[in-house]
């Protein structure tokens, strides 16, 4: 797996060459097919996503792309663009049929277009948190959808990025690359331990709240301005004590129902948009 | 199917005689499998809802409680309660085997009670929207995580109920019932068509605010004040025209970022975060 994905990249040809790949034994498709695996997506360093704008931007954007698979017959400029830039980038194109790619992403009415980038994970401990910059910490996060949702969130408040403390799901998986909806591109990722994020603390000027049970604040009574970090609980426990012990402030949101706590991926895009507010306003 | 779930109620026996089911073949545990189906749960007008807690919340709450199904062994206080409640509403109490539980549920840690009702599902046409309430019309909702989460967040709200407009997801399907987080059992539902709404809507002296991307308000600017309905639309097109134009006002949701949307049940709780933020306030 790894030596295929690192062989020497061939050199630009002056008329690129095109066959369709119509076989599920093409090396190349069983590749990316193996990255469904969480393991090897962290060995290969790789992720996939789908969707010919969204990897039309990520590649202008200057995401590596290493691989590029659309479906033959297509032949839109934005898609012919791609490709050009996926040959200059170094990285490979392939051509195949519907049915492999209703194999690669393992649905019936798939995406036309499908990238292999290059994973870009910072280490938590050399994170900066700029002035002004809101960044979130996600304790444990299990569920892949969540943890999407987040990360596209994070993006339309214009947060810069998200740490992911301990041992959470993989935000290179397909089901939370895709609930971002191509933020994953937009939005920095950094990982670690929660001795990692409490070393971190220690060395960090600025807020940090986190939501809590136990929180006698209002969410709406803090005042968010400078660098902030919002650190939230996974969504079996909440935040442990050592990482409630690290926050400026714990908060509470209210609620008037029966219900006791709110989906984590809901209450994070509540508190961003109080943490954002003043910073939010209409064109 | 109809005629086995409708058969006469038992009398409530003085000593209850306990079996503990072990087939799969068992009449009951067969039926409550094809409640996995919507077909089959609209024909009978009944769900499934997992959790001990959550069971026993929804029967003391006077929810129609047609089965009960825990594992042998059992012996809280709460289940014995749960267990006397649903004989005594004419229900039938079935011990099982917690292999028989990971079939019913499909999973491998199951709950350990499992709860079958009846469904309770309004017809829009005849929702009064009282003083102070607020509703969410949810126009051909798709996705059973979003419509679920988007219950829990109008249970933790305050909210009144969800009106479901057109063709949507089952809002007694398992997915979309595990999501509410129990919630389901305190949010009143009520479904029609796009035509029902409309001419509900004439009727309506209250509020209507829509999101949409033409809308041309800030929605932290509107006075959300008395009766009101939040109307939503789906994951993939947003309001329709003839929707948009019943409303009173098409507000927006000021975004910073690269993202140009938001993930549905996010946008619906931060939008009734906005809408509920004067009524909500810490104890």
């Amino acid at each position: 797996m790894k030596r295929r994905f690192e062989r020497p990249r061939p050199p630009v040809p002056a008329q690129p060459v095109s066959r369709v790949v119509t076989s599920l034994t093409n090396p190349l498709v069983k590749d990316i097919r193996a990255l469904e695996m969480r393991k090897v997506r962290q060995e290969a360093g790789l992720f996939v996503a789908e969707g010919l704008k969204l990897v039309a931007d990520a590649i202008e954007a200057g995401w590596p792309i290493r691989i590029l698979v659309h479906r033959t017959g297509e032949d839109k400029p934005m898609l012919a663009r791609a490709v050009r830039a996926t040959r200059q980038a170094g990285g490979e194109v392939l051509e195949v049929t519907g049915e492999i790619l209703e194999k690669l992403s393992r649905r019936d009415n798939p995406q036309t277009v499908i990238g292999v980038f290059g994973q870009r994970l910072e280490r938590l401990a050399e994170v900066e948190i700029g002035r002004d910059e809101i960044w979130i910490g996600l304790d444990r996060v299990r569920d892949p959808g969540n943890l999407g949702t987040i990360v596209r969130t994070a993006d339309a408040v214009g947060a810069t990025g998200i740490m992911l403390i301990g041992d959470t799901t993989d935000p290179f998986g397909i089901e939370a690359v895709r609930a971002t909806m191509g933020s994953i591109f937009n939005v920095r990722l950094a990982a670690g331990s929660a001795q990692d994020f409490l070393a971190w603390r220690r060395r960090f000027g600025g807020l940090v709240v986190g939501t809590h049970l136990a929180g006698t604040h209002d969410y709406r009574e803090v005042d968010y301005a400078g660098p902030c970090l919002l650190l939230m609980g996974n969504e079996q426990q909440g935040l442990p004590d050592d990482l409630a012990a690290a926050c400026s402030r714990l908060v509470k949101i209210p609620m008037r129902g029966k219900a006791d706590s709110l989906n984590l991926a809901v209450a994070t895009a509540v508190m961003l948009f109080e943490i954002a507010r003043p910073r939010l306003a209409l064109d």
